[in-house]
């Protein structure tokens, strides 16, 4: 049966992690079917999501009935089981290590940073109607900036991309958030040019895939400069 | 030469994930040595400390020249390349990528809401001499409680250990984080049976590298107790 080997992802665009997972099986040329779980919309509230995925978040990946959240694991998952390029996710000890040790780091540095930022200039102010706090931002992009700091003179010091010479899921998955502060029409790399090279690189590394997977956050940046 | 192959940790066993490194090496006989690096004393700020790891985080691992950080990844690594029983990271896709999954959830959930807990009721105490705000900790033991909820109620649904029928990575990464707040006199576990049942079965499958590791924690409780 064609079905039973399918591979299905669940993915809002608007979350980091979702397009991640999107541009890894686009870039991969990985066949798979997209299911739109609308966040703004509760969708991933909804009985049948909620039985599927009790966490209540997307990313999910379905793949012959194993059911696989976190984008970390899925993209692990999908690196190691797909017929894929081995620099995504080497299979050297050393250089997967250094994949891993990045790939932990992330959440609580990366990804929790540069979501933060968003969440206060973007979607706490349209919930609540109100601009978030001043001095509740300033902190928040002190604390991206000590990040992005670390990036740039620890990871990014002596390779083009984070985990050595080339492109690994520790990249797709720090770009996607670094990307995402745009929704507010605020570019984080603006005075960081190391940033915006490796952005360059890990950009053309993953050709139209990437501009794909953040047209809705262009769509957002674009409405945010309008309004300045 | 042997020193060559040495396999080195460097350890503060206050530091969670340090002690799961440590439990680790010791159930698994893997021959290393341990240096302590005393945070309390911010031995990771000395000069030689940060030349090895920027970061001036715990647990770090020297092994054979390769430097690596982020317990997650150090305990993966070690798993993968030393002769250890295959129940720690499963090489079976699906019950491998489980413990990915639980790995990338554990950052925000389980280390930081129990870890949150010991850092208002020990260390900033200790730090500034007051109390933390008792709302500031009320708000604290509610995050930890819907994180150990999600435990029960979904990882340890129909199965004996978090990622399957075996202890894996996931349960060593989470018994040490969840132990902390025993620090502070705290058993967080105490309403909770089934969790609590989880904890002895992890605890025996870890024989008495769990309790070695524990000791300087057990000292915190017993002075914390006599205090009350």
């Amino acid at each position: 049966m064609a079905g039973e080997k399918a591979l299905k992802v669940y993915l809002d665009l608007m979350s980091q992690p979702c397009r991640a997972v999107l541009i890894f099986l686009k870039t991969n040329k990985i066949p798979h079917t997209v299911e739109t779980v609308a966040l703004r919309k509760a969708q991933h509230k909804t009985p049948e999501f909620t039985k599927m995925n009790p966490m209540q978040k997307v990313p999910v990946m379905q793949h012959n009935g194993f059911v696989l959240t976190e984008s970390d694991a899925i993209l692990k998952y999908l690196a190691t089981n797909f017929n894929v390029p081995e620099h995504w996710y080497p299979r050297h000890p050393e250089r997967r290590a250094k994949v891993d040790e990045y790939t932990a780091w992330h959440h609580m540095n990366t990804r929790l940073d540069a979501s933060r930022v968003f969440i206060y200039e973007v979607l706490m102010p349209r919930m609540t109607g109100q601009p978030t706090e001043p001095a509740k931002l300033e902190k928040a992009l002190k604390e991206l900036e000590k990040t992005l700091e670390k990036l740039e003179s620890m990871f990014l010091r002596r390779q083009a991309f984070l985990c050595g010479d080339d492109i690994t899921l520790a990249d797709l998955l720090a770009i996607c958030e670094v990307m995402q502060p745009l929704g507010a029409g605020r570019d984080v790399l603006k005075d960081r040019p190391r940033l915006q090279c490796w952005r360059s690189r890990v950009q053309s590394a993953l050709k139209c895939s990437f501009d794909e997977a953040h047209n809705v956050l262009y769509r957002l940046r674009d409405k945010a400069t309008a309004k300045l």
